[in-house]
């Protein structure tokens, strides 16, 4: 039987970003790269995959050693994915060997001996496959998970990276613009409806909820979708909102489904020719209480700018997004495989974390959805408990540099490791 | 004839915020009441309007003086209008005396002599007639307006409170989102779509075309409502944004129009100044690109989010806001009627700006439009001349205090002034 941990040489780190990239999944590289750099005597070169795994198929790598030491420390305020990420998911050995043995092809052309993938819950997937391969074909590599997804969903770490930052920002746009509508709300516009990411989990829409400290605050309602829309009760709570408060702040998630569990967005209005309007799911509720109600409304889909707005990051979020990913070299370094560095909190007031081990097989494959206990009886609102595991999560702000006005993000050289194979691969 | 100015006697103010609000007409609010209180030998009491000059018509005075220090400055930092604002245009004398007779039985009965009225071209039309009621109906008031407006298409004023955050807001999302879709654009997303506000003038789509500071950075398309929207034109130059570049992100004005004069998306309500309610345009012009070029993509519609950031406010938008409001106090201390403080560009680098004294009949009604040479020749994006005039205006910022990892809004007591007339007025 094969050994599953190799013996530390001075072998190179392959590093690549995975699906929807976030606030601060650079920070995460940058932990990476500045711990190796730190390391210079056990670890060799760190290459990136150009467009995450894609980059690795393809052996378009990246030398992060052309870069600076100021342009590596900039990724820590740099939103988005500076090497490119990628929507790819390995199959398994047996479906697609073909990929596999690609991938060592490659490892073996660069001596990379460190597999390091930064993403969500597929990309975990990925990454035990990697772990595998000194089992199963016999490619002595250690491969490490880095936790990142806005959507919260990865099991074991009491957060995932990104999501602070994304949670920040939907709290805030929602304590901003119900301030708006509260002004407006006499003579104009009574509904302001804020449509916010999470898929099937309500995590981001539960971070709207954070702005509602007192009796009254918006968000009046939010909708996720844990709970089945009810459009009788969704309208009563509207108007009881109106009629107490003279407006209603309503956060929704893009997730939302009907009895029948079809997405509330897919249900949407017609146009003149009969076609299916394709929307957010924030117009379609908006225009229910505007056909039913009558209510002046206004409506904002907040798409990328959440998950790309480091300007409002959580300092938090930064802050451990960062030690997953020099918890990860620090994992290489000590000869581990197949885990990931994940968050541990120790204490809720103060919040206090550390960053533990968690084994991937425990990670991947595994969705982490709301406790239910987090989303009060009536289903418009979050419960204490929830506020109590969200509230640190958005703790402290960590502002860019700004030039001119505007934030200062770096964009990489991203020199090209010359290639050594001279197949291509298909991808 | 009358008067047009009176003798400055210890009278009362009264200050009303109109329209849509901004992130910084607070801070306008907060120069008026701060500069008030330091001139309490020659001025009375601030009322303000609940919901803005409806307030006046109904007799519902808002009391600044009961609210400490603290929170009036506070204002400074918090969107939106803390006292409420309206869309509601005071109609010609001729048309609806019994309105200017009930404003000047209110004025009366609460010694009103200075009228401050913050708002953009339609309520500096209402300030005007309101300039005009000592020499129409003998009652002596001095009318100023505290200029306000994200459209910025107030003349004689270098730029408008309000839009310099929209602004700052615009350029930093949509450089910030164009990082993410370029880190995703080589397997998933490669357009992402902007929606602004603006109305009929470009300014605030102009302000996104300040994160393209290098050629083929974002966005690499603006779409104005000066420009008549050419499909083939436009498609032609998404498609080469995304050969060249591999992305392409886009930021669009809600006031886009065909050639038949047509919105590209409307909404067909409208408001009470009979505006027609605009949104929705991102989701027409995302749909072109994916029918007619497969371009997957992702669209944000900003709408209320961008004119309430103040979390990213300009600090040069809060100065000046703070400094017309003040101003506003001296204009009035100066026996001045029917002006409005403007802030006039003395120096464009350094910027250096300055308040002067613009008469109202100069300014009401009159829509400021986009300079023809502000637009690239191609009609897609800024000049250089453009860039000169709007780069100064989203300088600096000026963040909030935060709590809790939340920004922290004043909301004040809004204590009411007791009424004094026995009439109602239906309003």
């Amino acid at each position: 039987m094969a050994k599953t941990t190799v013996k530390i040489a001075k072998k190179n780190v392959f590093y690549a970003q995975s699906g929807g990239v976030t606030a601060v999944i650079n920070a995460s590289a940058c932990g990476v790269i500045e711990t190796a750099r730190k390391n210079k005597d056990k670890i060799g070169k760190v290459y990136a995959g150009r467009n995450g795994i894609i980059g690795a198929l393809s052996e378009e790598l990246i030398d992060t050693g052309k870069e600076p030491a100021r342009a590596i420390a900039a990724l820590r305020h740099t939103p988005s994915g500076a090497f490119g990420s990628c929507r790819y998911k390995l199959k398994g050995l047996a479906e697609n060997r073909a990929e596999y043995e690609r991938l060592i092809e490659v490892f073996e052309a660069h001596n990379i001996g460190y597999f390091f993938y930064n993403g969500g819950g597929d990309s975990a997937d990925t990454c035990l496959k990697i772990s595998q391969l000194s089992k199963t074909l016999g490619y002595p590599i250690q491969a490490i998970h880095i936790p990142k997804t806005v959507d919260n969903d990865l099991p074991i770490t009491d957060n995932c990276p990104g999501f602070g930052s994304v949670a920040k920002y939907v709290a805030v746009s929602i304590r901003e613009a119900a301030f708006d509508v509260a002004s407006m709300a006499k003579t104009s516009t009574k509904i302001f409806v804020l449509e916010v990411m999470g898929r099937h989990a309500g995590w981001i829409a539960a971070a709207g909820g954070l702005a509602a400290e007192n009796e009254g605050d918006a968000p009046q309602i939010i909708l996720f979708p844990e709970v089945v829309f009810n459009e009788r009760k969704f309208l009563a709570r509207v108007k009881e909102s109106v009629n107490k408060y003279g407006c209603c702040a309503i956060v929704v998630s893009e997730g939302v489904r009907d009895s029948k569990g079809r997405f509330l967005a897919e249900s949407g209005t017609r146009d003149a020719f009969g076609h299916v309007q394709l929307g957010g799911v924030a117009l379609v509720v908006a225009q229910m209480i505007q056909e039913k109600l009558g209510y002046k409304h206004h409506w904002a889909v907040a798409d990328y700018l959440q998950r790309a707005a480091r300007h409002i990051a959580s300092k938090t979020d930064v802050e451990q997004a960062y030690a997953v990913g020099k918890a990860a070299v620090e994992m290489a370094l000590a000869g581990k495989n197949a885990v990931m560095p994940a968050i541990k909190r120790t204490s809720n007031k103060p919040y206090r974390w550390k960053i533990v081990e968690a084994r991937l097989a425990k990670v991947a494959n595994r969705e982490k959805m709301m406790p239910k206990n987090y989303i009060s009886k009536d289903g418009f609102h979050i419960t204490q408990r929830c506020r109590g595991y969200l509230q640190p999560l958005i703790q402290g702000e960590d502002y860019p540099p700004f030039k001119n006005g505007l934030p200062q993000y770096v964009t990489l050289k991203n020199v090209a490791v010359k290639k050594k194979l001279k197949k291509s691969f298909k991808v």
